[in-house]
């Protein structure tokens, strides 16, 4: 049988670890590289993995997909998503062919509009990884948490070529479950993204478990968790209390860590702002939902982010 | 003529500044000195002033009322409004007679409730101060901008000694303007104090021109202001909107800087978070206004101000 072949675009801690994973599971996987080319291409990645330490030698290392050899199967794109990265250009020269089934891995919410719009003959896989990991230097990559991830068609249902690709990433030892609405998922996974990783980098570097216990803060979560479910509603999503109260009971149980965006914001990367807030406030505008608390945190986190990205550039 | 009595509690660089005139003006002024007991009862005040340099030699350098000789004729609060400030102990050592006025330059939204219930039979004097003013170090105040004073009995009124002190600051060469009705100019400068205090520093530490150019910042502040509008009108308080324009404006035109409460952030000092945001917020909860940008400045400023002590206790 024909091995499955795989282009990663964004070797960053998520796309190497699953890609990995991928390749373990007998996929053929090429990587385009950018800060850890070097390394990379000479001696591909070690992965720090509670699940047991591996190596991930990638088919080949390239400095840019228009150096990738035939069709892949499967384009996964697991960039973070920022303002500066023109995922268009990224995706043209990998994409040649309405063969190749492109895959995001990414937070946030409609990230898929303009990638669907720009490849309509394109399938187009959602899916969002839930996982801790991290690049602590580059070739390396230290896995601390979970590693499953969620699928869909977008815009919703379940296709012959996701299901191939979560059975490969089951061979490779991910457990990848398929979802008809992925849409749903990604706005429930956005009741636990909106208040808590916004919320942490604002209040002044606070962890999960203040979020939950200052009294302040956890009424403001709460809150913008609402706002959440407003935005969903309107956009036919089906998203409901309970999944506020799910996620509040889980934070709270789950032990006190650090979120993404703080370790971000801490490390002085740039933070998935828009993502995160910019696009569920512009779908809020769009269906005239008020949301005057994720209005304050959308322009008070725009401006932590840009006035730290310019300090960062000093 | 006997001279005017005053006892200075809380001399920080603006009670310092403005107890300084006073004295260049003819009254005997005692001071409560704390951090700047040693220099203050060695050698007294420097005061640099872009109004010319001035020394200010106090009648009295005392480390608590209770050693005032005599009953002073004004009893001035100059001291940050900070949670861990008991007042009402501050003043029971130095407010022994219903003939001493007590007189309170400082910032916010109902700070005068809890003294005037105190203190039932003394005339409270409520005043706002308009200064660029610092205390580089101990004995030593820096008087950077403005430098007047607004002056009203409070809740409402002019009094025979509210004119007296006010003339006593014209002595020293400090215009004290007499308001009939103090609350109104109390809201009236809530109108700058209340976002762009806290937004300077929420923001991730931006000037006055930021706030006035980024378009998200901008928006934030007219809300906020909008809402103090809503909370100062179900106080009784007739704001409108030409204020928040005027404000706006003003702030505009200004030359950038940095908040005072922006200053008080970078040195590690605590925030006037309960004058500033708490007080409007809780009277906007009595009214029943929903005021839901508040609530998020307010709950997120809060855990920035208690993160950041925690952090200086360390």
């Amino acid at each position: 049988m024909k091995k499955m072949r795989i282009l990663l675009l964004g070797a960053g801690g998520v796309g190497t670890y699953f890609c990995g994973r991928l390749a373990n599971g007998g996929a053929e996987v090429a990587v385009v590289a950018r800060s850890d080319y070097e390394v990379a291409s000479r001696s591909g990645y070690r992965i720090h993995s509670i699940a047991g330490d591996f190596e991930f030698h990638p088919a080949a290392v390239l400095k840019s997909a228009s150096e990738y050899e035939g069709i892949p199967d499967y384009v996964i794109v697991a960039t973070k998503v920022l303002p500066d990265l023109d995922l268009h250009e990224l995706l043209r020269d990998a994409v040649r062919s309405r063969e190749s089934t492109i895959v995001l891995i990414q937070n946030g919410i409609d990230i898929e509009r303009e990638v669907a719009a720009a490849f309509p003959e394109n399938e187009l896989l959602s899916t969002i990884a839930y996982i801790g990991v991290s690049r602590p230097a580059p070739g390396e990559v230290l896995h601390q948490g979970a590693g499953n991830l969620k699928m869909g068609v977008y815009p919703a249902g379940i296709s012959e070529k996701a299901r191939r690709l979560a059975d490969a990433f089951g061979d490779g030892g991910v457990k990848c479950e398929l979802c008809e609405d992925i849409r749903y998922v990604r706005w429930y996974k956005l009741l636990w993204n909106l208040p808590f990783n916004p919320v942490s980098v604002l209040a002044g570097r606070v962890d999960t478990h203040r979020m939950t216990v200052d009294p302040g803060l956890e009424k403001l979560c709460r809150e913008l968790m609402d706002e959440v479910i407003l935005v969903a509603n309107a956009c036919g999503v089906a998203l409901t209390q309970q999944g506020a109260e799910e996620t509040m009971e889980f934070t709270r149980q789950f032990p006190a860590y650090k979120s993404s965006m703080l370790q971000d914001f801490e490390a002085g990367r740039p933070l998935e702002v828009e993502a995160i807030l910019g696009n569920p406030v512009r779908l809020a505008h769009q269906y005239g939902i008020p949301v005057p608390r994720m209005e304050v945190c959308y322009a008070l986190l725009k401006s932590v982010n840009s006035q730290k990205q310019q300090e960062a550039e000093k």
